[in-house]
């Protein structure tokens, strides 16, 4: 059992070790996550975290810090006597690195410390490796923060599906065009900037063909002088319309994907099988509407202009809702002026629907 | 010509005056006026502010104070050689009081400081015959708060109609109801609270027929517990379909007033002659959407629910907009949380349209 001063002292590095996991890529399939290393007196003698696919993860990228050159599965007892604070517990999985629990072993810590159990199927059952190898295990220290800090990792982790985010512009009144169509621009360049910055931390942009036959998107994340920013996530066209050859989309530094056909499962299934963790849906109505009537809206972003359009172009369309008591439940986690905007995230009220 | 020490002391002395103004009433028709009256060395030798509709104005108030009993405008001399810091340019017509310019230069001030000129046809030329009388007069001093303040009164004067503030609330997919008709209740408790406080800032509160006969509203200002605020706005129904004789609104504490048409010019006008300076839009969308097409909505009060409904009913309907050059722009001057609503107040983003 910890004592309470204990407890404080690990939340205070597991909060620590969260700060390291932001270094890391928010993009790319893997999980932000981090590490220190602590010795009996509560000392940090070294920190790490996991810089993207492909790269150590964060117990092996702090253990390596240890022993120059050392790789720490390498290195036995390198670690001995030491505790392993990390946001996520450490996997069991050959994976393209080692499993991290085997290392954590191999290095000798007597004690690991974690904040959320590990979601993957494939990947869970390190604290058990961990114990059974005679390491002591605390799990659940700050769970709350890493959760909510990796919160859209574990969405599709637990779901087995990317975790999807839509997003619209609308009036105030819930409009995302005039009646002749025109919409732009509806927000100002402080929302445009920031619906550039949210692509730029997704792993796949989805629009509806409405929307490309319409408007001929770029679907780039540009910076503010219009530069490409350095992640770039994979554009994706739901919907049977051909895309026609000269589409902007065409010229995205990453490939198109076209899913030819309407269900939202099954491309997220696709999606989730080629690595995509986050989706971010731009529209338009439809694709917007269908993803929310599906229940597969995690999180909204809505940018509010303050303009009032009227007439027939609703931001979003038919929901299946029919009657008050069946209203899509949200709960607001964001709420703040964008430039002359006004920006809105949400979520949906309970884990279940949208 | 004032010193920049001058003109800060007297900007000090004006919001001090406004903040006198606020104890007055809002509602009933006159404007809040607060007044205080300085001696040489600029010390407050007395204050006083405008009581509502049939008392003394603002000045006379002031001036009462400085002798025990005696009314201003019968004591000649009684405030020798001071200064009136007073809100709004005193008032030079016989009302239900005698013009206040008079009563200052019968008292015998020597100076009358003020914010914002009066706007009123009747009632403005004030700081002309104190001038004729050969009082120094100062105009504009602090007049943006000035006109902050009484924005409401100030834009009923200007425009010889009532102020008129719009009120919806809806989803943020901008529904103000179901597919089945279905709206109670979009909003949480401190919204409807909320709500029920701005009728009781108004003169009047308006719905259209379809309201009436869809909602059987009582459209009384209550309090949290239900009970009946002190002041009731009075209930007026604009269109031709008859009122139920056993509607609630019938059992309204101020008289029901059906303006049986659709000319909102005229009915507004029709308000104005009546005495009132605020009128407070509470729907359905018929209605407001009427007022905003017809640039006739001065203030919008919006009361977003985190709740999507999708289907037919719009919170605001055809507001004759084409294309979105045509928007109707609007400038936001509140944004907040209000329960688990957010509240949005704004205006049109120029003093034309919207
Ligand atoms: N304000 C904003 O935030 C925003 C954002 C984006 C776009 N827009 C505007 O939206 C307009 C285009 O709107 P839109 O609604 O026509 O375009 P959309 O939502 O981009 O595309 C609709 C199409 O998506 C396909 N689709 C694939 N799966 C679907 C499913 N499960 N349910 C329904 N449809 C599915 C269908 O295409 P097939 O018929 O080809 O199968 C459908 O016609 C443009 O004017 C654009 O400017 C606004
Ligand atoms: N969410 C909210 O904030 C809110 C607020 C209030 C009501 N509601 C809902 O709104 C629904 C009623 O909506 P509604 O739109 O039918 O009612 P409404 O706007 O209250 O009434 C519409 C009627 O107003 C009359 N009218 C007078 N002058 C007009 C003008 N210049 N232009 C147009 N109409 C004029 C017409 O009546 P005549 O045909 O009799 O001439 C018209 O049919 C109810 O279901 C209620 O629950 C929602």
């Amino acid at each position: 059992m910890t004592t309470p001063e204990q407890q404080a002292q690990l939340e205070k590095l597991m909060r620590h070790a969260l700060s390291l996991a932001s270094h890391g890529p928010i993009t790319g399939g893997n999980p932000q996550v981090g590490c220190v290393l602590v010795d009996a007196d509560g000392q940090i003698v070294a920190e790490g975290w996991h810089h993207g696919a492909g790269t150590p993860h964060a117990e092996v990228d702090a253990l390596t810090k240890l022993g120059a050159g050392a790789t720490a599965s390498g290195v036995a007892g390198i670690a001995a006597g030491l505790t392993a604070v990390v946001t996520l517990e450490p996997c069991n999985h050959h994976g393209r690195t080692g499993p991290c629990a085997q290392a954590l072993l191999d290095a000798g810590v007597s004690r690991v410390v974690y904040a959320v159990p590990d979601p993957g199927p494939h990947s869970a059952g390190g604290a058990e490796r961990l114990r059974a190898g005679g390491v002591e295990v605390i799990a659940g220290i700050a769970q709350a923060d890493a959760e909510e800090f990796l919160h859209s990792w574990l969405t599709a982790a637990r779901l087995q599906r990317p975790h999807v985010t839509v997003k619209w512009a609308s009036t105030l009144d819930g409009r995302a065009a005039a009646a002749d169509g025109t919409s732009q621009w509806i927000t100002g360049t402080a929302a445009r900037q920031h619906v550039h910055e949210q692509r730029a931390r997704a792993d796949a942009i989805v629009v509806g063909t409405g929307t490309v036959l319409a408007d001929d998107p770029s679907l780039t994340a540009r910076g503010d002088a219009g530069e490409l920013l350095e992640w770039q996530p994979q554009p994706v066209v739901l919907g049977r319309r051909e895309i026609p050859a000269d589409a902007q989309l065409r010229q995205h530094p990453e490939k198109l994907r076209h899913i030819d056909g309407s269900d939202l499962n099954a491309a997220l299934s696709e999606l989730f099988e080629a690595g995509i963790r986050r989706v971010f849906v731009e529209g338009g109505p439809t694709i917007a509407s269908a993803f929310i009537a599906a229940g597969l809206a995690d999180e909204l972003l809505i940018y509010l202009a303050p303009k009032l359009l009227g007439g027939p172009k609703v931001a979003l369309g038919e929901l299946g809702v029919m009657t008050m008591a069946e209203a899509k439940d949200l709960s607001i986690t964001e709420l703040r002026p964008l430039g002359n905007d006004v920006l809105i995230v949400a979520r949906p009220a309970t884990e279940t629907g949208a």
